[in-house]
């Protein structure tokens, strides 16, 4: 994904802008540490960017409740900083997993520091967002925070022995992203209100938003993966075909699939032969059953249950806001 | 380290054996995940035993402030599970970042299940942790051991970034131990003392004798691989050596060193270019300078500092058993 401007996400941003500097600020004073090689990995990482979708949503989840205020309470600030803070462990721990040499157009840091430094300073941030959780004095939020981690995880370690199994029932896929992607958004929003002392309906109710929202941007990011006129927006195509990943589109046509289609499946997914013309060959067959544009509708349904759960929210401006940015994770793949 | 019995720990491992068994039950229930990967994981890791150090350092912590009760307070057992759980989690992610293939006589779970999966279960059971430790309701306990959880990580990318330079300051490598095992034997116990209710002196007593007990015992760890006369015990003796880490006999040695041997270090543990007969000759040259004992005698002064910090205990029982327990570190290598 590129840095050009967005608009339906626009809102949002503009929306928490200055509540976005006051966290970045925190971010870069509290990923300090005495041992040098801290600090300067975790900048490589956090100052390279991407959405701060997470931060962003924490951050809203507190206007909900308290409404528009000069700064955002310096609570909110802190939790914001940890959840991108736990954001970034994973995507440490990630690339070591997934060997990738690239993130966000720049090399990685496993790539420049090592395997090692990359899984070290990932639970830095790990328990460096714990501390910054404990200063929020919110035990409840430190609960809702740790149990995501953890389904952080199992999502992850279930994507792991899911690889190479394209008849995967499609449950499984749901599982995987509901774990690795759609719990850290409903956290995020939903510990946000928590911790400035919103009450239990808006907690839930932000918390079904962020599972939705997070449903359907990580269906459309990885549909977006057998899109290759989508080159240019910085998506490696194809990483997912390599690797074996399984997504819904290939779930799709592996349950549409004739024989010969499975075997296709069976030979590059399950067995990892890949040679020249497969990938081509793997989006025909996805063409054919449109198993992308099928996995974009259930990301819109996503979308739309996501909107749903915003009539709690008074801020006419917020809850504008919020439904653009749910419309903009499926809108940004057409 | 074998599960040979061995009398100085032991007084502390009988005090605490039946609260022992309920932690163990806790862990064994709580490791547990939808997951099936997780828990054969950690089973395999968890299971293999080793000494418990930490949960019965916890156990020992609310044992000083409540004295002996029939059963550990409940809050007291979540938080021992807590810490093994963190422990555990640092070991995995240790084999992975060392690619050790054996760990307490057994393969390690990375040799078994991959890097990928080691990453993943190690963040699944800090996470877990963090959730048992959010069940005792006391947010203090939280803030003490992701604190400590940090600076583990600190301690270790210190320790990485001091591989291959045996002119390293003394201090560095004391900062190294601090974080990597002093920490958490000291948030162990201190911890364990306050999620029952003890007072601040109490606390920060058990927190000086948890700190001063983990120096002996990492010196001494330490020590031990350069003598292969305690290879029968199960000890990978030479690994440091091989691997470049820079230890107390290393730095006496390379302080006290001639020239031709300071070259030695260099070409060895600096370069890594070690062949047959080289260990040899690096025991020689530690015990031409008696590094090894000098080493030894550290320890024994952070072993009398920590017994020092014991006088603020009421029950003789459990004095004593902690006093045995800081000599055993020391005794273990004689």
């Amino acid at each position: 994904m590129t840095d050009t401007p967005r608009p339906s996400i626009d809102a949002l941003t503009a929306l928490l802008a200055n509540d976005m500097k006051a966290v970045n600020q925190v971010i870069l004073d509290r990923m300090g540490s005495d041992v040098p090689m801290i600090p300067q990995l975790a900048n490589h990482l956090i100052a390279a960017g991407g959405k701060r979708m997470r931060p962003l949503l924490c951050l809203a989840g507190a206007f909900a409740h308290q409404g528009k205020q000069e700064t955002a309470d310096s609570r909110a600030l802190l939790l914001s900083a940890a959840v991108e803070f736990i954001h970034n462990a994973t995507l440490l721990h990630d690339d070591v997993i997934d060997e990738s040499d690239k993130r966000r157009g720049r090399d990685t840091a496993n790539a420049l520091w090592g395997n090692e430094a990359s899984v070290l300073v990932g639970d830095f941030l790990f328990a460096r967002a714990f501390e910054l959780m404990v200063e929020t004095d919110d035990i409840a939020v430190l609960g809702m925070l740790s149990s995501a981690s953890a389904r952080i995880t199992e999502g992850e370690v279930k994507q792991m022995t899911m690889a190479g199994k394209p008849d995967s029932p499609l449950q499984d896929y749901l599982d995987v992203i509901t774990g690795k992607t759609a719990i850290l958004f409903a956290a995020a929003i939903s510990s946000g209100a928590h911790v400035v002392g919103a009450d239990k309906a808006l907690v839930e109710a932000l918390h079904n938003y962020g599972l939705s929202l997070g449903m359907a941007f990580q269906i459309v990011d990885d549909a977006l993966d057998y899109r290759s006129d989508l080159a240019a927006m910085g998506k490696n195509n194809g990483d997912d075909f390599v690797d074996g990943k399984i997504t819904m589109p290939i779930i799709i046509a592996w349950q549409e699939g004739d024989e010969a289609e499975r075997a296709f499946w069976q030979r590059t997914i399950g067995e990892g032969e890949i040679t020249d013309g497969d990938f081509e060959a793997a989006v025909a067959i996805l063409d054919k059953y449109q198993a992308i544009e099928k996995a974009l509708a259930q990301a819109k349904d996503y979308a739309e249950q996501a909107v749903q759960s915003l009539a709690i929210i008074k801020d006419d401006a917020l809850r504008s806001a919020l439904t653009d940015a749910a419309y903009y994770t499926v809108a940004r793949t057409l």
